[in-house]
C-alpha cells in the first residue's frame, strides 16, 4: 500500500494538517474556544477514515498511533501563532486540502481491497474517507455540508477511485495504480476550482403538499 | 425472514426509493448540487439499516448488494426528470414512505431476532432502522428532525414491533407476525397523518437558570 | 472496575439521569413532542457510551441492560410532573451533570484499558464517554454543541484522566485511581463554573480567501 513508504507518511501527515487547519478555521468566529477547535479540526482529519474503519469493522485508525492528534495540535499551534498570516496562504492550503484527499481517497481504497471488498464498494469506502471529515466538520458548527455545495469534491475522489479501478484491470502494480489515482483526485479537484466547474443545483421544490 | 421473498425485494426497493425521494426532496431548496442531492437521498435510505448493523457489529447490509445505491440513483433520475409533477404525486409518496418505514421496522427486528437479542432491543433495533436515515437526512440539511416534531412516525415502528412481540409469544409463524406488524406500522401511520393524531409537543421551560 | 458497586450503580443511574434531564430541558421550545424529548434525552445519556463501544467493537452497553431506557422515561416523566420546578434545582442538576461527567470518564477509561489499549487512547475513549452524547443532543436541537463553547467541561474529563494515569503509574488500585479520577473530574468541573474559569475563544478569522 501506498502508505507504507516516508513520502506518504508525510504526504498522510501533509492531508490531516490541512483537515485540521480547515476545521480550525471555519471553527474560528463560532463562539468556539481553543479546545473546542482541537476538536472540530480533529473530527476534521480524522472523521472520514474513523467512518470507514467502523464500517470495515476493523480498529479505528488513530487508537494505533498518535501521530494524527499530534498533528492536529500542530495545526491548532500554527493557527493561534500565525493567525492573521496562515489564512493568506490560501493557495498552499487549498493544495494541502486537495492532497489529502487525494490520499485519503486512496487509503480508504486499498482498506476496501484488503477487506476483500467488491471495487464499487471500495470507490465508496474511498469517497468516505475522503470526505467525511468535512462533513463533520460542517455538522458541528452547524452549517448546509460545503459538500454538497461546492465545486467537484466528492466527485473528485470517485473519479479517482474509477481511474484505480481501471488500472486495476489493467494489472498495473499496485504503486502504479495509487499515483495514477491520488493524482487524479488532485487534478481533478485543481481544474475544477481553476476553471469555475460546477454540477447543477438542485432547484428548489415545493415539498409543502406531502 | 420477510425479506427473503420476491415480494419482499420488490417492498424494499419501494421503501429505499421512497426514503431517497424524500431526502432529494429536501435537499431541493438548500443550494446543494445534484451529487449533494444523490447523497442526501443515500444517507436518507440506508443510514437507519447502516446504524442498525453498526450496532449489530455485522457488515453494513449495503456493502453486498449494490441495490440500494441503484435505486437512489434512479430517484435522483426520476426526481430531475419530472420535478414539478413527482411532488404532486404526495399521496403515493406518503404510501410509499409509510410501506418503507413498515418494512424497515421488520428487516430491523428480524435482524436483532437473529443476533438472539432481547425483544426489547429488537424493537429499539426497528425503530433505528425505520427513522434514523431521516434523522440523518435532516441533520445533514442542518434542520430540527421532523422526527421528533412529527405525527407519530417513530412511534409507529414501535407499535408495530410490540405487535411484532405479542405474535412471538402466541407463537404464530414468522411470516404471519411480520406481515402483522408491517401492516400496523403503515395503518398507524396513514390513521395518525389522515385524523391528525399528534403527541404532546413539550412546552418551552426556562432553561437558562443552569 | 468501579461500576461493580451498588454505589456505582446508583451514580451511573443518577448520571444517566442527569443527561437525559439535560436533553429533554434543552428540547423544550423546539416544538418538539414528547417522544422527540424521550429520544433527545436517550441520546444524550448513551450517545457517548455507544460511540466508544462502535469504537472498541463490543457490543454497546445499553443492549445489556434496559435500566438506561427506563432512567430516561423516569426522566421525561419527572420534567412532565415537575417542570416549572424541576428547572430550579439548577445547582443540583449541575452537580448530578458533573457527577455524571466524572463516572463516565471512568467507565470510559476503564472499557479501555480492559481492552488492552495504551493510556492515551483511554483518555480519549473517557473524554468521548463523558461528551459526545452532549454534542449528539446539540446537533439534534440543531445548536453549536455547547462542549465548544462552555467553560472547562472536557477538560475536565481529560485532566481527570490524567490523574487516572498517574495514580496507575504509581500502582495505586484500581478502586483508589477511579475514586481519586472521579473526585478530580468533578471537582475541576465546579472550580471552573464557580471561579468563571474559561478557555480563550478563538477569535473569527476572514476565512473567506480560501
Amino acid at each position: 500500500m501506498l502508505a507504507d513508504g516516508n513520502i506518504t507518511t508525510i504526504l498522510d501527515l501533509i492531508g490531516t494538517f490541512a483537515f485540521a487547519i480547515s476545521g480550525i478555521r471555519l471553527a474560528s468566529g463560532k463562539d468556539i474556544d481553543w479546545f473546542g477547535a482541537y476538536i472540530v479540526g480533529l473530527v476534521t482529519a480524522i472523521g472520514g477514515g474513523t467512518t470507514r474503519d467502523l464500517l470495515l469493522g476493523v480498529t479505528p485508525f488513530w487508537m494505533l498511533d498518535s501521530k494524527y492528534f499530534i498533528t492536529t495540535a500542530v495545526a491548532l499551534g500554527v493557527t493561534l501563532l500565525f493567525k492573521n498570516r496562515i489564512f493568506r496562504w490560501g493557495h498552499t492550503l487549498f493544495l494541502f486540502d486537495a492532497i489529502g484527499l487525494g490520499l485519503f481517497t486512496i487509503v480508504g481504497i486499498s482498506k476496501g481491497l484488503d477487506a476483500g471488498l467488491p471495487f464499487w464498494v471500495c470507490i465508496v469506502l474511498g469517497g468516505v474517507t475522503g470526505t467525511v471529515g468535512g462533513v463533520f466538520r460542517d455538522v458541528l458548527i452547524n452549517e448546509v455540508p460545503l459538500l454538497f455545495r461546492r465545486d467537484i469534491y466528492a466527485v473528485a475522489s470517485i473519479v479517482g477511485g474509477m481511474l484505480y479501478f481501471l488500472c486495476y484491470q489493467l494489472q498495473l502494480s499496485a504503486f502504479i495504480s495509487e499515483l495514477a489515482a491520488a493524482l487524479t483526485v488532485i487534478l481533478v479537484r485543481i481544474v475544477a476550482v481553476k476553471f469555475h466547474i460546477h454540477l447543477p443545483i438542485l432547484k428548489s421544490i415545493d415539498a409543502k403538499n406531502e
